[in-house]
């Protein structure tokens, strides 16, 4: 009998809260709209509400949701809200929710097969759903010569395949010896940040990344590709490693697969995709000619945490042949050997990531996939594209704004014909109202506005509105500066 | 008027789910004992049950958690039962669980300040909070030099540290230049294998790296720390990273901080310091000691995630000098630049960590103090520091089985005097009841029982248990050889 003082919280006071935490979520999506998208704080505005010492002992859980409330929720930049079309989104669903709850209540730590065979085999389950869904080629399957694993962002999934590529290029010297400064990547100037930073993780230095120029629509020349591989040869450099954009984060640009596909073949080159955010369009038979060309690459990654009904964090990273990737990251200490290892017949998914630690997040996607069905899950994002090229029709019929890029999805990049200050203003004043937040991106110079439509809730209407804010709003601004 | 097909979960059923799903878990954490704790099924038994193609129609929320229970269950090792001894804990709590749901539910992406900013403001305060609870240095501090940031995993917070030593010393020539393979990093023979896959990741090398030799209480020796370091520096080599660990892995093993860190201030190293799980025990005063030389530390971590009540991931990471580390990992692409970053007035945690994207992890952090109190933390963890001592007394006291390493906390290293086959058919046959789940380390070839206690609802009752099935069970064993 355990007679001991306890703090922990009961059974009943948990059934209690956490029903009350559900009722909160719920009346809090009911009622999303009714805060400002951005939040209206100033730096410190929320930290000076918060005690500076720990309590000394325990308090309830409605002193901590009353400060939720009062103090954490002015804090909020509403990326549920349907008015939220800033950055890429984050999107998340009912059934996501519910699976990564699950999945808190479980607390699983799958580092390897043995510590919880489930956690493993259903993440390998859902990620050959997700290569079949995509059509990936078979290479990407598990039953094949690749797999799928969950990683936490499309920034971990770069570095993975950066360190990949660089050990498959030294023979694994690299990671015994160091980086010897003669490897050399490529991406567009456009390509997210994330590789820039992973070059520099991985020991490669950013002077030995190169920034390939693009085309008019901003997507990578593979002619200017071709000749930075040619002169890097030329100087006894070593390149190793090329990332290509199915959509840009600045403007959706789509560089051009197959011929840099065709390059990486010609010249050894692991060849990574980055289809972050565009990459689920693909699930929609329609869209899928955005990903030819996959079949050449060695890596591929998408995040069903933007545009998918699944919550961050959940980055879907494929590789062709999960050899070089187990060999590039594996470890194995004395403490976490076990039969099932040793026999080779199951994945141990630490040693497909920079963690040892993972927590259960198939389950989230798995609910997803699941509650949605295939189908549901194309017509929604079809929904958000049909959505976006409506108000991209309407940028292009006014005479006030015009289009900065081609809309190939659900990305609509656009300017008001008063120049970049006004932009700016408008961009500002309209995201003070919190009514809708919106951001921007700059290109050629020049200060572009973004509006990404791709929230669980955004429906025409939330975007006819966000239209008539805009134009209104560009007019009163024009009518105060005369 | 919104009158387009929805394939969303509507609140009215996420209500009820969700409390379904509460319920369920507090059914779970009722029920946890009456499961095998080690998952007993065959590598590929979950995979046979899970369909090979996703289904092209939703499926409802009942055939899912009918699964959970059929399918899935089976194949989990409970990480949150009572008689979960393996690894280290990955425990949580009725709060943390909460805390993570909230963040599920607002579904907040706070790369940067304006991304949410309490998002960083509630991080920034909590780390704080932690900060003083572990009575570290003025320097960890947000309001003095430094700071702490929540990251995923141990193995990320080593890897960012090594990335920042490798920059300081290098002038942050590394990030723009590449490794040049003169960097040389130490850590004892019994450091995590964390440390040198971020030495592999780094670019540094797996040469560069000096596994240095322990005492007899399998601690890092200062003198031989201090012997590589001269070594190396006379072969032209650039000494730059230590790491010293507060309780291993293997045997619960403490590094000499105060020693080590007094040689990386002579040699001008950084100085890292692990305490992954045995971090925790510093918010007792009668332990803070285990903290001592953490004053000269350029950086700490530790896992509330491990042993603190806080469900996985949540690692807990401080620097000394935030700008080191910023100057480090800091990237700002034009579509995340804003007036509150420009005002150089807010963190953008983003700079502080390998991803980007990050969730509101504080909040479960924040519920799990709040909930405990500090004095309520500290009873806890002064309860399973005790269950270890007495279950370690009676090791001592008995004629079968030795103490193998000295218990400083909650970790029991201990052998049958019968060898290390016996031990091996020992803890097999144990975890194969299903009862309880311990593992093994290897210490100088010799095979190693390992008892870390450290789960929320581990008893004394539950650990006398456990010894009378280990005493029982090698009595029984040792029958059945004769």
């Amino acid at each position: 009998m355990n007679t001991t003082k306890n703090y922990h919280m009961s059974a009943d006071e948990f059934r209690k809260q956490g029903k009350q935490m559900i009722d909160w979520i719920a009346d809090y999506y009911e009622n999303v709209e009714k805060y400002p998208v951005l939040s209206q704080v100033q730096p410190g505005e929320i930290s000076d509400q918060l005690p500076p010492a720990p309590p000394a002992d325990g308090e309830s859980t409605e002193q901590i949701m009353a400060d939720v409330n009062s103090v954490i929720m002015p804090g909020i930049t509403h990326w549920q809200s349907p008015n939220f079309y800033a950055y890429f989104p984050s999107n998340t669903s009912g059934p996501s929710i519910l699976g990564d709850l699950l999945s808190s209540g479980l607390g699983v730590q799958g580092m390897i097969w043995a510590t919880s065979p489930a956690c493993t085999e259903l993440e390998t389950r859902v990620m050959d759903w997700l290569a079949a869904m995509l059509q990936l080629p078979e290479k990407f399957r598990s039953d094949s010569t690749g797999g799928g694993v969950i990683q936490d962002t499309a920034s971990s999934a770069a570095l993975s395949a950066v360190l990949a590529a660089r050990e498959r290029k030294t023979n694994y010297q690299t990671n015994d010896s160091g980086n010897t400064g003669q490897l050399v990547a490529y991406i567009s100037n456009q390509t997210h940040s994330s590789l820039e930073k992973a070059v520099k993780i991985a020991g490669i230095g950013r002077n030995n990344l190169r920034l390939i120029g693009v085309d008019e629509h901003l997507a990578m020349r593979p002619d200017l590709l071709e000749a930075a591989i040619r002169d890097d040869l030329q100087n006894g450099r070593i390149p190793f490693f090329v990332c290509a954009t199915v959509g840009t984060t600045s403007t959706n640009a789509m560089d051009p697969l197959t011929e840099i596909g065709q390059l990486c073949r010609k010249y050894d080159l692991w060849m990574h995709i980055d289809a972050a955010m565009s990459g689920t369009a693909a699930i929609c038979p329609e869209y899928r000619h955005l990903l030819n060309g996959v079949e050449l690459a060695d890596s591929f990654s998408f995040n069903p945490h933007k545009w998918m009904f699944t919550n961050f964090d959940c980055n879907c990273f494929y590789v062709a042949d999960r050899s070089v990737l187990i060999k590039t990251l594996s470890i194995l200490p004395e403490y976490l050997k076990n039969r099932a290892t040793e026999s080779g017949a199951v994945i141990d998914y630490r040693d497909w990531h920079v963690q040892l630690g993972r927590r259960f997040r198939s389950l989230k996607l798995w609910f997803v996939i699941r509650h949605y069905g295939v189908n549901g899950l194309r017509y929604h994002i079809q929904e958000h594209i049909r959505i976006a090229q409506q108000f991209a029709s309407w940028v292009q019929a006014s005479a006030e704004f015009n289009l900065s890029a081609p809309v190939p999805l659900n990305l609509v990049c656009f300017t008001h014909k008063n120049g970049d200050d006004f932009n700016r203003l408008l961009l500002e004043t309209i995201n003070k109202t919190g009514k809708m937040y919106f951001t921007h991106t700059v290109v050629d110079g020049r200060f572009i506005l973004r509006m990404c439509i791709a929230q669980t809730g955004t429906s025409l209407a939330h975007v006819r509105q966000a239209w008539e804010m805009i134009r209104q709003t560009a007019e009163e601004l024009e009518r105060n500066k005369q």
